[in-house]
């Protein structure tokens, strides 16, 4: 029928033919078309043509199946893995090979949305072991495609996200690269985000690599910065994902950062999680429990993991946004870049060279930062995935449509709500028009006077612009006063906010 | 487009133009038209006539648009209503308002299955306080359509279901008539069982009234034997049902109750809990404490309700599928009915009696059943329904085709498996073919020889015969041992069953 419905293969059958076989709107049915089968989901028409089924794109693309070809169709039995599903609603424990059915199917999309959502809120409230989340992390490792570079050591860097204008990755991989280390990394595009690393490199260069396009890539400069969504690294992930974000809630974390891991064969890994009240993990406290669960479930999957807590109570840097964010990691790479970017990402590759033997890791990464051969590294990487290598930040383009948002009173910056500001770069346009964001002007502990400029609005269109400057207008997004005294009340309930907004971070 | 999506709205979309307007495919839209709207999903084509909507029946009957027509798209903002799933998610109580807001959204269809099953999920795990049952059984009702008889009391009866052959209900109905009360009984039609009370009373004449039918009716004879389905009484019920039973997990057994009866005015009920091994409700204990349950819940509601704990070990009389039982209920009621049935029946329609200021309710109710009057009266609403007044038990058409399963050695029934006994009657074709099932010839106690017929299969088609014989050759259903102490190992783990029935029993 040439439909696609986000992945479910759907299938449309007559009314009375349906209704012959036992067939419900809804249910699961089995398609057989030779040596090729698939499970989809019925929906039932009263005028269509008898004995005939209409079929979606999903379905058509696993059954390979041409228009007047005769197929068997079969009401399908309850997968196994509902049963085990069932026992986590009861808050059992699960053994591997439970979850490794359960993951199967996930794969295979022999269950529905119903069945999925029910297990991943079973997750959430009923917790996962370490075992679990062993499990898990397998799983999804061997139900997905697998990349093999033929080098060991495999070095990795991995944020858990949460904290907007966080470029660090763009610096880390051709600092540790060019100190001669192998560093494969694939990362994510936004979710809920203004931006996620695919987004930024993109400007730079094409990020939608193959598997051999990543492996050439790596074979030439030690490094990619590739998108893994076109990689079917653990696609049970991304099946999940779908799940977790109309509930916004993230049970499977750890196995959905480690399988990705895994499945490059990454053994050496620093794993960011930024702290603060605007960030996905909220005290020191809280990031210390989940980096020993990262050091664990890297001992049980033979891989070495050391965690970085860094200050997340702020964007990195001052641009936010794909554009933006890209040209100020270049300049960074280039000795322009501003102290808690360039500070961070040094920290964390110099934890990996720590990792991997040397003596003052983070000494180590600022040299090669400072002698140029990181940013040499950088562009090694753009010309091997097809960018210019000459590229210079004034080549960036960035929104043409901009407008300043500036301070109300004079005073010291106190706070800056990083869901805020991530909101209005999404009102903007990021992260689809590359050029839209924010351009922060001052950070915390800066010094602002009255009428000056806080931050910069930048926009494709004149109409996303106005939208997004009425957003700021709305949302307290940097808070200033002259002294701490000045400003008690923290919040209200119930609320004065816009209820509808999405607070929820997906990105890992 | 003709199609049907199992009552989900669902409509197609122009690939480029769902991305223009930011729209993935599985995405909310609200389409508007006039005054009319509707929340459906998007389903994202690749060869469909641009600026073009294709929709689902569901769509089109709410937005009765015809062809050709102007209707506005715009991507669909979350419901407020999942901010309240959320909190009960995290395992916070719900007010009634936000339960209000969350059950306006079943019924409006703004919630999507991920969120259903995440809410149905989440109430089973965190388990629902008796102010939350309350607003759930109160937004039920408020959601739906209400019948007024105009009469005060109003009785009524209900089973949480669960044993098999259970045609209690029609011998109730009309012995509480008889005896001049009002009791506009409402029924479903099994789900996961052999036979509901709409299907057994399909039968003796048509169950599928309207509500203004369903009044003509009890106007006429005090009472009614109506199938619920079509009357719109807590809408939000049946669609919530669609979530639980791919779950098997009932969370909302109260409400659901409840609020059905509540819809029609009841205000005096007699709850039945069949109780036992194999019955929803194992224990004495389990079913004290549902009971009080209802009692309280009932308070709340001004509904005067008393719980009766039956004993639910083994099948009810001896019928077991639509016709056979309808069959064996109307014996029952000339005066030749098997021992259990007449004495649950007395039992249930005597606690009514009590509950109406009645002493001796119990004998009451055998008087009147002996009397003859409940017959007539069970006739009268066979007649007012649209059936044959004088049918007989003989016109009642059973399967022609007939299978009979023999003891295997010589001893006492020690046991009765209600599940497997369950499972066999579906397997011949019940509650599909009315005439197809089990009859048991021995029960609980009853001696039996080698060889002696313990039940029959009666089905429709010899094939389904064939299979439902072969079914019963494999399952253990009826226990027999010449004393106690000889069977002495009840299970094994892993078990030796066929691993992927439905033990899930949903019919309350």
């Amino acid at each position: 029928m040439g439909i696609r419905a986000g992945g479910k293969p759907i299938i449309v059958m007559d009314n009375e033919y349906a209704s012959r076989l036992g067939i419900h709107s809804s249910d699961r049915v089995k398609i057989t078309r030779e040596k090729r089968h698939i499970i989809a989901i019925a929906n039932v028409a009263n005028d269509f043509p008898k004995k005939t089924l209409g079929i979606y794109e999903e379905v058509q693309e696993k059954l390979k199946v041409q228009a007047g070809e005769m197929v068997e169709v079969l009401p399908a039995e309850r997968p196994e893995s509902l049963g085990h599903i069932r026992e986590k609603i009861f808050g059992q424990r699960l053994r591997p090979e439970e979850i490794k059915k359960i993951i199967l199917d996930v794969v295979e999309r022999h269950l529905s949305d119903v069945e999925l959502a029910s297990f991943v809120t079973s997750l959430y409230i009923r917790g996962t072991s370490m075992d679990e989340v062993e499990a898990l992390t397998k799983a999804m490792v061997e139900t997905g495609k697998t990349l093999d570079f033929g080098k060991t050591p495999i070095l990795d860097k991995h944020s858990i996200g949460g904290v907007p204008g966080d470029k660090t990755t763009i610096l880390v991989v051709p600092i540790v690269a060019a100190a001669g280390y192998t560093i494969p990394k694939t990362s994510s595009r936004a979710i809920t985000s203004p931006a996620g690393t695919a987004d930024r490199v993109e400007v730079l260069c094409p990020v939608d690599l193959t598997g051999e396009e990543m492996k050439n890539v790596v074979a030439k400069t030690n490094a990619c910065l590739a998108w893994g969504g076109a990689l079917d690294l653990a696609p049970a992930d991304d099946l999940l994902i779908q799940v977790e974000y109309p509930l916004s809630i993230d049970p499977l974390l750890l196995p959905s950062i480690m399988s990705k891991k895994k499945a490059i064969g990454a053994n050496c890994i620093v794993v960011d999680i930024p702290t603060g009240r605007g960030a996905k993990i909220k005290t020191v406290g809280e990031a210390q429990d989940l980096a020993k669960d990262f050091i664990e479930i890297g001992e049980r999957l033979n891989m070495k993991v050391q965690c970085g807590v860094t200050f997340g109570e702020q964007p990195i840097g001052y641009a936010i946004g794909p554009a933006l964010e890209a040209r100020e990691a270049l300049m960074a790479l280039m000795g322009k870049g501003p102290v808690d970017l360039v500070n961070k990402a040094t920290s964390l590759a110099g934890l990996l060279f720590e990792m991997m033997g040397v003596k003052n890791g983070i000494q180590k990464a600022q040299k090669i930062l400072k002698s140029g051969k990181a940013e040499q590294k950088l562009r090694e990487i753009i010309a091997a995935q097809g960018g210019d290598p000459n590229i210079q930040p004034e080549d960036i383009k960035v929104g043409k449509e901009v407008a300043q948002v500036r301070a109300k009173e004079t005073g010291t910056i106190r706070w800056i709500n990083n869901r805020n500001v991530a909101q209005i770069a999404r009102a903007a346009g990021a992260p689809k028009t590359k050029g839209a964001g924010v351009l922060l002007h001052k950070k915390l502990g800066d010094k602002v006077k009255k009428g000056e400029v806080l931050f910069e609005i930048y926009s494709e269109s004149a109409q996303k612009l106005d939208s997004a400057f009425l957003l700021s207008q709305s949302l307290d997004s940097i808070g200033v006063t002259e002294n701490f005294g000045e400003k008690m009340l923290v919040d209200r309930i119930p609320t004065k906010e816009v209820v509808h907004e999405k607070h929820f971070i997906l990105e890992r």
